[in-house]
């Protein structure tokens, strides 16, 4: 289907101890076996080994570097056409010196997600595993990877291709008795379709209740973290950092890039807007007036007002618990390894039990109680990606709606006696937005569009 | 060797399509084996195959990601022994879960450059090609990675060797005439060693003389551009960065650091200090007063002047080439598409025509002068890292030093009649210092601190 031959850097660009170019395409085999010295012709071999030599510029005879190349022979491979990967010494050097010969002896720069987008035309993935495999790269806790995986393996596929079956047969079974028309027939009809679309309505209503959470766990429950300077705000943000720490930077190189956009509370990951300004100022009423301040509470999913078990609440916190009143907040009395001088009776008149969790920052305990209000508030009962699809792509979410819609007007139309024929154009049109999920008929422009928020390499 | 098996990350962390845990050791096949669902048991594969399937964590049965899976049995292998590659998918929470697991099952994880040192350890390689990998992954430049690759491929250790097989030889015949001494013979002796510690000597010189070099290639020059806010300095930086983008950025995801850091000036790393202080300043001449400014000079390498062709001499830039007068300086004269303003009389009063270079950052024309400046300043000749050895390594300059003083010691002993068996010290003194180069009877202590400085995962 496609016939030229793309190569690029695989891995991430960094320090690293190796690194991988990727060369997928019909010519794959031959553009690598032109510039690699070994002992055995790459275009001879088994398919899915391993060869040891070097990368040797044919046109001046510099050797590049020491390689390991791999040869995987279409279909068994990522993209189902032929693909070599090539192992260079890490940094930057070598994989980009290595890339460059690749591209000046006949491949072309890959596009984001061409490698991919190749799996999928070549009918090795559907759309929405193919979209999955960005989820996988960009995930940013082990339950965010979980539900990307789980969609990349077919999760998601699995449940729409029989939905789409069904709805084929009750198309093929309407179809036959609009060429029949009796009045018998057609209300039995009207029936069928009832049934038919109900079944299928409820299980696109079904993935619907938890596409809000599969969209957390994918991108992350947006949390500012508010409270006066003595409240112990940094040291619940250490506290998450610690536990993330455990999770992600474990492994030195880990950028604390990744640390400070987003945490892990036990795998539900919360992105910490950037809260230095209300961190730092010493009047935090004054500053949460601060129009910049209202904005970074405004986009947030959830806010976490941080009191000082071991002070009575001061008139800046008690402002601040009316002002967040009807945001999405957890009330953290922090400290309580520390005799209690706080009186609760305000707080509690505001906000639920639900809401309010004692803990200590310090030695990091009670960090499992913020996360089960965090459950609580955000995940219809436990969180748990492992038997689960969520939707999480807001492209998905919007087809699935439009699918819910059409279903809902057959149905609906049974009831007003409209025409059979009318009601099988909004079957179809069901059909097709549940389609438009595995990418059936998809256009150049949606793919263009999708495989673009890639990266390179994939 | 060595017993245990050892496991890491070996690709950069950060986004990419895919990324590799390594494994490597006695267990590295059984370990990976029983958390590897495939169709093959990898514990029976031939060496150098890749494998499709799952890694299932055996506990609790969950799949962690799907990956590759290759297999190099030692002894045809980076470290000697058996290894296994695991390639999985790109971000950080795949190959840190699989990591995690591996871990778990038996694997320790390895310490920085502990893949390379068990090479060593196990006679793959010698020490000056292990130390060579990490310079390989650390080259900023593709003449610095030409240098380090040569190293690795055992260019400097196949000039040691024979120097050390000549000093043997020559403790050899030394040897055999203190046995039989007679005043002939010890005169004669006196002679032999006079002419192979020389010839030896001149070929550690040789190394020695483009050990700066050497260095320069790894480290980078470090470089502080100065000059008035109209002449041109961030004109240059673009030129100098254009032409280094050609090298390192036209790869989309390069972190705008590496270029910060350094930019290549056709394959000669500048290491570009931050300079912002002296850049932004509209008076340069009070700023250079600074100290902090004066620092930066301090540790420069080479000072960029940067004078504006179309205008005439400024006050402060007079001073300035006064100030700079001692220093390493190239005089940078810009903007020479415009009309000349500049009274050239008093510059060439200071320095010499080589220091002088013309250009025009805007249309980067006149790059090549300044490239060729640089050359004249810092390499003896012509930049051809491809065909010399660069000693780079600061502890192998140091031993090539040590030897220099033995072999020279040993000479001057034989013309001031001191008896050959204390002469002999002198060449087993140098004989030691060039095997410390190869890693000859390293110490456990040495090979730590050598090893220390490598990323995790080679």
């Amino acid at each position: 289907m496609t016939e030229d031959t793309i190569a690029a850097i695989a891995t991430a660009l960094g320090e690293g101890s190796i690194a991988v170019v990727r060369v997928s395409g019909p010519e794959a085999i031959p553009v690598v076996a032109k510039l690699f010295k070994s002992k055995e012709n790459i275009e001879n071999v088994v398919t899915h080994t391993v060869h040891y030599g070097w990368i040797v510029d044919d046109r001046t005879g510099n050797t590049l570097d020491e390689v390991l190349v791999t040869v995987m022979r279409g279909p068994r491979s990522f993209t189902a056409e032929d693909v070599v990967e090539i192992s260079t010494h890490g940094g930057i050097v070598a994989v980009k010196s290595v890339l460059e010969l690749i591209l000046r002896s006949g491949a072309r720069l890959a596009e984001p997600g061409e490698f991919t987008k190749r799996a999928f035309l070549n009918g090795r993935i559907d759309l929405a595993q193919a979209e999955a495999v960005i989820d996988l790269i960009r995930s940013k806790s082990d339950r965010a990877f979980h539900v990307a995986r789980r969609q990349a393996q077919g999760g998601l596929s699995n449940q729409i291709i029989p939905m789409r079956q069904q709805l084929i047969e009750l198309l093929a079974h309407v179809e036959v008795n609009i060429d029949y028309p009796e009045h018998d027939v057609e209300e039995v009809t009207a029936s069928i379709i009832r049934t038919h679309c109900g079944t299928i309505l409820s299980q696109v209503e079904q993935l619907l209740v938890r596409a809000n959470e599969g969209k957390i766990l994918r991108e992350g429950i947006v949390t500012v973290i508010v409270g006066r300077p003595n409240a112990g705000k940094s040291s619940l943000l250490n506290a998450l950092a610690r536990d993330n720490k455990a999770i992600v930077t474990d492994i030195p190189g880990t950028t604390r890039d990744i640390v400070e956009e987003s945490v892990s509370l036990s795998g539900i990951p919360l992105r910490l807007l950037d809260t230095a300004g209300i961190r730092e100022t010493s009047d935090i009423v004054e500053r949460i007036g601060v129009e910049r301040s209202h904005e970074a509470l405004n986009d947030a999913d959830l806010t976490l007002l941080v009191l000082n078990h071991h002070e009575a609440l001061h008139e800046d916190e008690r402002k601040l618990l009316h002002q967040l009143k009807d945001r999405t907040v957890i009330i953290v009395v922090n400290k309580i390894d520390l005799p209690g001088m706080l009186d609760m009776a305000e707080v509690e008149q505001l906000y639920s039990n639900d809401q309010i969790v004692y803990l200590s920052a310090k030695d990091a305990s009670g960090i499992e109680q913020l996360e089960q209000a965090v459950s609580r508030l955000f995940f219809s009962g436990s969180v748990d990606a492992g038997d689960l699809t969520y939707v999480s792509n807001a492209r998905h979410i919007n087809l699935l709606y439009q699918a819910k819609q059409s279903l809902e007007d057959a149905i609906a139309a049974t009831h007003d006696g409209i025409p059979i024929d009318l009601i099988q154009i909004d079957i179809a049109a069901s059909w097709e937005a549940l389609g438009g999920i595995l990418g059936d008929a998809a256009g150049d422009s949606l793919l263009d569009q999708i495989f673009s928020q890639f990266c390179l390499g994939k």
